[in-house]
């Protein structure tokens, strides 16, 4: 079982003073990546060097890979050489890129010195492709064969090259010009009989993503086909590169924390909470926020609009924040449904009219319930009838506004290739505020006879 | 490559006429399961029958699997006892007991009855497991070997049992009781040498959950490790299934789908967007609206408490919902912040001092700016100074409380094991709405010299 995290740091703190001992060298060959991975950071860059330097190069390559990316550069420029050029050639493919592409420059150049001039050259192709697109996210250690061979010549060449293969879950066919003809699974090729030909067992309908693909479609296909790996092709049906699942769950995860962030009327954070410095949160907020407020503040022209409204029945004032608030709640509830049914590709744009039905509906049913509740309050509040019908009223307004506001606009972003997720619930909030502040004094004016 | 949707569809409709074609069979060899269930809905069940009885019935059980639980029975109920007896005997039982724990019992209990009485006993056993645990998500189709078999043994056993196992990725080692002692990967069995004892390659610090972890923590743990699948323990360390990452993508999926749903202050939908009732979304709706709208009413008792200052200064009224809308929309965006830190772990609650602080700090900034749009914008609605002076001093104070009430609120949440996805912006503005104009008029009472 699993050594609890403080009992690891305590046990490796102890056993690393003494390398010599058997023990580290046993503790270390059991540990997971991760494990070690998490405790790493406390130790001083000796101990990390001992540390790293009693394990295999790819299992070293793989705790770095746990690490933030300046915590990899920090303890590869505290090594020797000979020591980080072992590493950094055992790293995966996309993990290296990515450090390559996250630290400076000069940086940079230190950590691609230390390759191979072709394997160097392979990590710069890699750096071409935009950063959230599936050449972005690929590995090139992928293992490929040649339809002609059999199942032992594939197995005899996963025994050679299967150590530094990103997965062995599925080997990649492809022919002369390095087009992707097949796919096998190591199932298939396990149950195979030795001498079979792959050309007779390959899958031949291979489902590849192009290179161009963003990561958030490249992981709704993988999660549609219940994959562990899939194959990236360039322009020309050439096999580029795969991606892991374990990497498009981190997509995923990414995806999903960005879209919270712009829900919830913020930039989304390039770190993680702690990482990121107070004034970038600032800076990262104040543009939405100044921005509702700019739209928010028609509020106050409105509002003026009906001063002398307002200054013969002020009881109208007291249910300001509770009518635009109800609005608001309704809107948000409505665009957050509709903006996760866009994302997992439940709703369309075409879905339009429908949408739109369903929402008024809900609305029709949910503000009837609201007029009578407001009529309640204001009832609680003394007002008189007269008023208490003229909120009662505005509230089932408000709810069908805010709703069918709330059932349109994501759909019409969408379809703009704007990110609805932006239309939030603030941004949902401030367009029905201003325009349920209107109806509401246009119905107290008609019905109260005011001027 | 893969054939577009609209074309399978037509093809299959084309060949479905004619099965003896062996064309048919050959494309449906060749189709991914996902693809087949995409257009299977369309055919009628004479089509489905002969579509599926064409295929493998393991390969019949994954496309089955793509599909609505309601359909799965539908067709299941629609075929001959036989075909269906086999489709159903090679489902894997994460996927049956999943079905069968969605319709309605009646109906679960002829699926049951199609299968061997040991086969019943184990769906049945897994449907003892909370739908949210581990045991609930975990399948029984794993490879289990003895430390003391070679590799060649075990690649025998392999070919024996693999075809029905839900993964080959792990195999899992047991000793006589049950208990899960190690595991080996298929690329070290596929690189050691045949006859090497499994002892000596496997690893022992295996990672295990429990059957009772809930899913998001299972799904953390996967995505940490960056592993394909995961073996599940019982109380006593026994072996008692395993997860696989694709089954984890979903749980991912869903789970981010649910905190959406809580955010934009909603009950989380079960089923996609279109197969919800307009009755069921009123229902998962209108509980959060009328909470909210309560916790709101109290800006009702607020603002008459102040209707002598309302009626002396109505300018006051127009920057009401300027003032409680920025409140909301800071809040807004640091709950968001915060929500998704402690969901995916980033944030704790001992972190509520540096929390705090940091919310403060940002605020503070925020305030400062927010309170100078707003006193320009009392400028432009020409409302005089004293007024202006009044709603910038308010809107500094607003912020900085709103940040503060954010903050705080959701770590309290966590820590009580409420999920603090519901403090959604919705809340958040309510808390702050009435309590940030109790400020306004007290600030302007004091400031205005009013009664």
């Amino acid at each position: 079982m699993r050594i609890p995290t403080h009992e690891l740091e305590a046990k490796l703190t102890e056993l690393v003073r003494r390398p010599e001992v058997p023990e580290l060298a046993a503790l270390l060959e059991e540990l997971q990546p991760y494990d070690l991975a998490e405790v790493l950071p406390a130790f001083g860059y000796d101990d990390i060097r001992t540390l790293l330097g009693h394990l295999d190069p790819p299992v070293a390559a793989e705790v770095l890979e746990h690490l933030e990316y300046f915590d990899q550069y920090r303890i590869l420029d505290h090594m020797d050489r000979g020591l980080a050029r072992r590493i950094v050639e055992h790293m995966p493919s996309d993990a290296l890129a990515d450090l390559v592409g996250a630290i400076h420059p000069k940086q940079a150049q230190q950590l691609i010195d230390l390759l191979p001039p072709e394997h160097a050259r392979v990590i710069e192709g890699l750096l071409d492709y935009p950063e959230y697109t599936a050449g972005g996210l690929m590995t090139v250690e992928y293992i490929s064969v040649r339809s002609g061979m059999t199942v032992e010549q594939v197995l005899q060449h996963i025994r050679k090259v299967g150590a530094g293969a990103e997965t062995v879950a599925y080997i990649y066919v492809i022919d002369g010009a390095g087009r992707l003809v097949g796919v096998v699974s190591v199932r298939e090729l396990l149950l195979a009989e030795p001498d079979t030909v792959i050309a007779d067992i390959m899958g031949t309908q291979v489902v590849a993503v192009p290179a161009t693909m963003h990561q958030e479609e490249v992981a709704q296909v993988v999660a549609q086909y219940d994959f562990v790996a899939i194959p990236v092709v360039d322009a020309h049906g050439r096999m580029a590169g795969i991606i892991t699942v374990d990497d498009l769950v981190d997509v995923i995860h990414d995806e999903a924390t960005e879209d919270f962030h712009k829900l919830g009327g913020s930039e989304p954070l390039t770190e993680t909470y702690f990482q990121t410095p107070v004034h970038t949160l600032v800076r990262k907020r104040i543009g939405w926020i100044l921005i509702l407020f700019l739209a928010e503040a028609y509020t106050g022209t409105v509002l003026r609009h009906f001063e002398s409204v307002l200054s013969e029945v002020v009881a109208l004032t007291f249910f300001i924040p509770l009518l635009i608030g109800t609005g608001g709640n309704t809107g948000s509830q409505v665009v957050t449904t509709l903006v996760r049914g866009l994302a997992v590709g439940e709703v369309r744009y075409r879905d339009m009219g429908r949408v739109l039905l369903r929402e008024l509906g809900s609305g029709l049913m949910i503000g009837l319930v609201m007029g009578g509740a407001t009529f309640l309050r204001a009832y609680t509040l003394g007002v008189g009838l007269d008023v208490g019908r003229v909120v009662a009223l505005t509230a089932l307004f408000i709810v069908v506004w805010a709703s069918a506001v709330a059932a349109v606009l994501p759909l019409i972003l969408h379809r703009l290739r704007v990110d609805p997720a932006i239309v939030s619930g603030p941004f949902i909030t401030t367009v029905v505020d201003g325009t349920g502040l209107f109806m509401y004094f246009t119905i107290a004016r008609m019905m109260l006879g005011l001027g």
